[in-house]
């Protein structure tokens, strides 16, 4: 089958390899109908992720058809259309049991970094049925593939650690992919305001086009002067930290009302300040999270009800033969606009 | 009317000051029976807390009885015995009706800070249906000068925030009345393990004997160590610093497990690190708080039901003309062994 | 001035009475600039309500401007525009402490009922800071008298108290005001479905505008079936009794899923049957309460920033030389089609 | 091997049956160390639990040694002692995958009732993984029993849905094993007062030896008047009724304070009469619950930290050849004091 490699930092391959079979009693194989790219298969390709060797096949989303499954899975069948988790779990660990599934004990973010991923014609999922979800009748498939991270990291990290709430003030740093799940992820909870901030104007529209109630351009406004000013001079009871570098995080904590929670969402490369001189008696809270899609079921509902559109994340696709150029375009995001590309087997 | 009076940054005096009279148709003035000396009346008279001006009164915990009430105070009477609250809540504002007093537009940590406080024979206290507590007949004076700062501090900054639950594992990171505070009001809640960490022999035997799983002392002993090898390599579910210095923050991110919090109780004077690249995947939060007293309903109950004994905090005993002794003894806690110091006038 | 006076069961009059004066120090005298009346209302003048004596002005809903305060009302100013809380707050006994307003120790539901109300043009209001909220720049007044009682009322009781939640499904039984005030307010958490009964058609198209995804009328359908077909044999997580009589408690019963809450809005005047023997293994709550008006500076956030709009329950307007029409026309909703009418003295 | 069989209403004995053998790939066979009886046991006897069919080896509770498991059980091994949960959770349907694993779909309590259960010298359990618990090292066999079932009911059904907390008021209604098993573990979480209610003065005795403040013959004193003096005439926060019949119920809304919780244990064989118009405006709430189990882990936790002893549970043990002679002891348990009976094949 096709799949894209990745070489070594710097370097990916569309390749030829063997067709994955199964290995372990609750393992699924998964014709792939859709995948996608995620920033952190850009990490992966300049070498900042350890855990990911050369030789792995990349991608940790998607939808597909089962081909095959273990001995033990039961409520899955073969022809099943499933949504594929970026994290696998296994359903019984002690973390699984607490629904953190990111930490789960033989599963977690292993799809395209400590085994094989989706950006090829087939994928082997480990605990299949807990790591796939059956698509409702009559969802739009790419649609579905933004459940598979994107949205839930969006939802998760940002929106349900941020506590957003109807009519509390909710600001997102970081206008990319995630910023941008967070802000239609948010809306399902009616805060009454909602600042996006970027240095981007293309995203920024984007943002206004999603339902932001105020964009800011921090490269030409003063954030933290115009927040407060929005905010009868408390600052926002949810900041969302969207990007993952230290200017970001610090402006998280300039805009931050007492009470208020800073949900950070963003992968971060090196440490931050915190200024506990300041913010030791603000009551605030900073939360970080690697996705544990626990709220996948939910989002699937709130999706097929229409209360979100996930389509509206999508603005270029490709076939798998052309995922070089896809990736080329995804990265490249803001010459060309990209968001999230769909790609096809 | 004798006080003790904040002269300059080193300098302090037991005076003859007014006896304090009603200002607004909420206060009410109290005869003090017994107050206390906290580890911020250190910070103010070292010149560290500049809302704090030379001549202030200082002192913001104690008992006593009601001697007038303002025109609009319907629930207290001359006569009562109250607790004093070390936060001024008006109960109306956003804050308060949020229940962050601390954040009350009108109060807050305001006796002996910017108004005078309960060194003295008397105090007026602003707010009075909202910020004093009738004693329930027959407990202990002297304990409930440990509800008016220690305890709900360690109880609602380390104990609540940090979430300690039946079975949870939980580290507090410095032995001072403040976490002795947090060790005790924690076994409300069944914590598995309480492990404390301190670097004076001496404070870990009394955290010992107040009920710690296990006690280790940071300047002999491997703590990240000690702690992954006590917690399956899980690390901690709550972790509360209770010192205020960058080296106790950076251990609680050392011992924090996936899924844990840091609740930090210190007063900070300077930033610190605050490592977003090992953390950002570890869903863990950290929170601050200066305390709200919300909690003090519930714990005058604890105490009256004898689930918790505040006594045990107090170590010495002085007359308000002793106050410059009682002073000398708290601040040289190490060696007098000092935890909190009952002043009666 | 004018008022609507209960004058004995199935009479009311509207009188000369003198215009109220300040009582105690936390008083405010308002001028009503509109008001509305209330299922309640008419329970009173049914004789159902025995704290309420003859003689007692009714209302208990209003906005209006203050025209006097007592000496310890110190954020709220004459000519101030305010909205009027159904619920009167100290905000300082054990149950205003803890959110619990309805049941304020001298407060509580007492505007018509046991002290003179809102339909007048004058209204003392006891604990003016603590009930009365000013009205934001540019908000409409008749939207804000939806907010003295039956938003919150649908909100506290129907919405939050029924934990509902994105994705969710949920059925209100009973399309009356309180009904559509839950339908509205409860689209602040996008809930996948929500489902209206009712036994006339008008009122459940009223509901299908103001967003229901289905509406049943139970005089023609067997409601439990449908229901169950709607939720893959689940039952809804959430259904509000929002008419008050058996069988719509009933109703509730039957259609609630495993795990599921029963809300109960409904004022009832007799017992129900809870069929235990069959629930005791359903993991089910039922939920009562009286509104607190907790929730009142949050919807007024809320429809400040235009999630939701309360003029969209007003239907019918009189002056108060009027309102024995206004009563009339609100008694013979059916045929009328009266949700809630203003009155404007 | 050898098994007590429920034969018909009113008849049991104790068999030969063939020992169990494995069916599905997530199953276990297990060597029972230790078992006991539960009241359940006895309504099947009675012939009440139409789900239980003539032939079935009975009981839900024990722990004992993995004889063999199937392929794929990965994290169980032969040899590992374990606890045997009372519900059987599949840990990927929806319930399970929400904590609600008493309506597993493929799971539940099916143990004794619809699958072969307990009590005898070996039993299937499926989803291995999911429902049994390995045994820490060092704790007491005899008192893990007790966390099959008798702890986790107590505690979650009672306890965790009554929302016990530091300084509440608890009232529990019957003193026997499930009662006392929640006043055991309601002192997890430090309320003031725990109130047991019971007709019989032994079992009443031991609830006071257990922990409880203060105890009530319901046969000889009026119920509500004392409780009423007892918490300043507000009712207590968190009633719960472990018996099961009407007059048990409704003394709980006799007792239950406003803004409390009336948290059901009992297993109810018909209906009883909710007072809504009167609990309407009390903002109460009534809870139902089939233990799930949930909370295993963590009772594990502390029971291994010696934060309840769960032996005080036990009074008698038997063999198994002498299972009949313990069902006589358990069912005249008011004449015998039979709380826990412990049974070794």
């Amino acid at each position: 089958m096709k799949a894209l490699v990745y070489k070594s930092p710097g370097k990916k391959a569309l390749e030829q390899r063997p067709k994955p079979t199964l290995q372990a009693p609750d393992d699924a194989i998964v014709r792939i109908l859709k995948t996608t790219i995620c920033g952190t298969d850009l990490h992966i390709l300049r070498g900042d992720v350890p855990t990911c060797a050369p030789g792995r096949i990349l991608g940790h989303e998607g939808v597909g058809v089962i081909e095959e499954v273990g001995v033990a899975v039961t409520s899955l069948r073969v022809g099943d259309r499933v949504l594929i988790s970026c994290i696998s779990s296994c359903g019984k660990c002690d973390y699984c049991r607490q629904g953190m599934f990111s930490h789960c004990a033989t599963g977690g973010w292993i799809l395209g970094n400590t085994i094989d991923g989706t950006q090829a014609e087939y994928v082997r999922t480990p605990h299949a049925e807990t790591s796939l979800y059956p698509l409702p009748e009559g969802v739009d498939e790419e649609a579905m593939v933004m459940l598979s991270d994107v949205l839930p990291t969006g939802f998760e990290c940002g929106v349900l650690n941020g506590k957003v709430s109807p009519g509390s003030t909710l600001a997102i740093v970081g206008a990319g992919p995630i910023g941008l799940a967070a802000l239609l992820t948010a809306q399902l909870y009616s805060p009454a305001q909602i600042i996006v901030i970027d240095i981007d104007d293309g995203r920024l529209e984007v943002a206004r086009q999603f339902g932001a109630t105020r964009v800011l351009n921090s490269a030409r406004e003063d954030i933290a002067a115009v927040v407060l000013s929005l905010t009868e001079k408390k600052g926002v009871d949810t900041a969302v930290e969207a990007v993952g570098v230290p200017a970001t995080y610090t402006l998280c904590e300039k805009i931050i009302g007492p009470g208020g929670i800073i949900a950070n969402v963003g992968v971060h490369g090196q440490a931050v300040e915190l200024h506990l001189e300041r913010l030791w008696s603000q009551n605030i809270s900073i939360t970080t999270r690697l996705v544990d899609t626990v709220s996948t079921p939910m989002l699937l509902k709130t999706v097929r009800s229409g209360k979100i559109d996930p389509i509206r994340l999508i603005t270029h696709r490709f076939d798998l033969d052309n995922i070089l150029e896809a990736y080329d375009t995804f990265e490249k995001a803001i010459d060309t606009g990209a968001l999230k590309v769909i790609i096809s087997p």
